[in-house]
């Protein structure tokens, strides 16, 4: 690693202990990797910009990942996973999942940001461009997908447990119906490059969201 | 156009009038294009492969389109616009949308190929390539989903004036869940490649669908 560490390396390594420096280094890497791939899709992200942002040698990208395939699989089990499983565990562990959806339903339109509508959804664009054409990004965001399916199914049941959901609904098309939703919205946003479409889809799943409340009687 | 018609195109040509060639020729090549790009993308589309199908000569390609990315742009005016408007007219014809609507679903579901849950939906893969690296693009498919919006929006609108749809939905925020939902659904079974989530999403979509009618009091 030293013969492929930059000057900015080592005087990270310098300051703060050499030890953990590969570690950085590869999480720096994916940061970057992550980041570009979500501007410009996996197989228009250029290798160099990622060196060049992250500061980090092409010998040390290929230290730490092997090839561009093996980084991109990286990006998507320690980068992209992680970003969906914290931005939804609020709603997977909630006692009443529909509060929980429409506290993160504003926050995503809070947090819609120029980026956002330019670039859409990490996941989803990943899905559209990589998963007919690469097994390895295939069953990895499959994985993905089943897990975040199979967590809102669960919150779903448990609101039916609970009271604070319908009990006529079928939870595994109403979690599909909420993913649909977020993943078309992100997609679409992209075309429209304005927040009027976002901001209707996310109102309307706003709107779905409270009607799964039991109906008082 | 004679020096670039192949075999296949005379012998079109001499059994049915050659003045309508140019246009066969043209049409021909459209649609070897739309099928190469639903499946390939349309960075990935090869050339070779739509002259292949089609059986017309490079230059006859040039000499209609000009470029590939002309022909793209052809692809989505005359081919992916149609597609999207022929699918949907009934919908927006409609004087019970929600009716309509739902034999749209139903008919979605019983049409789902091993070709959409592999290659998805021909509109959504594209927003998802090119909206947000090529202007051209963007544009066409910007207009195209701005008028499906508008049109289920009209179609909601018709449904509240004849009492066929609830009075207090928004029809903005209706017609993009709608759209999200079918765009989302056919986005993420590329990834699933498996009809479960499909089916569970056209489920829940339907059952949004019921749910837009008036309550009986």
């Amino acid at each position: 690693m030293a013969t492929a560490a930059t000057e900015h390396e080592r005087a990270l390594a310098d300051s703060s202990g050499s030890r953990r420096q590969p570690d950085r280094t590869r999480k720096r890497l994916l940061q970057c990797a992550f980041d570009e791939i979500h501007r410009s899709g996996f197989r228009a992200a250029s290798l160099d910009a990622i060196l060049e942002t992250s500061g980090v040698t092409k010998g040390a990208l290929y230290h730490h990942f092997g090839s561009k395939t093996q980084l991109g699989y990286a990006v998507v089990d320690e980068m992209l996973r992680p970003w969906v499983e914290d931005a939804w565990r609020p709603v997977l562990d909630a006692d009443d999942v529909v509060d929980a959806a429409l506290a993160l339903c504003r926050q995503l339109r809070r947090q819609r940001t120029d980026s956002v509508l330019q670039h859409g959804c990490p996941l989803n664009n990943l899905v559209n461009e990589m998963a007919s054409i690469d097994d390895g990004f295939r069953q990895r965001l499959r994985a993905i997908l089943q897990d975040w399916h199979s967590g809102v199914v669960a919150g779903i049941r448990r609101g039916q447990a609970n009271g604070s959901v319908r009990n006529d609904l079928q939870a595994e098309q109403v979690a599909a119906v909420i993913i649909c939703i977020v993943e078309g919205a992100a997609g679409l946003a992209k075309t429209r490059q304005d927040p009027l479409f976002f901001e209707a889809s996310m109102q309307g799943l706003e709107s779905y969201l409270a009607s799964l409340r039991p109906q008082p009687t």
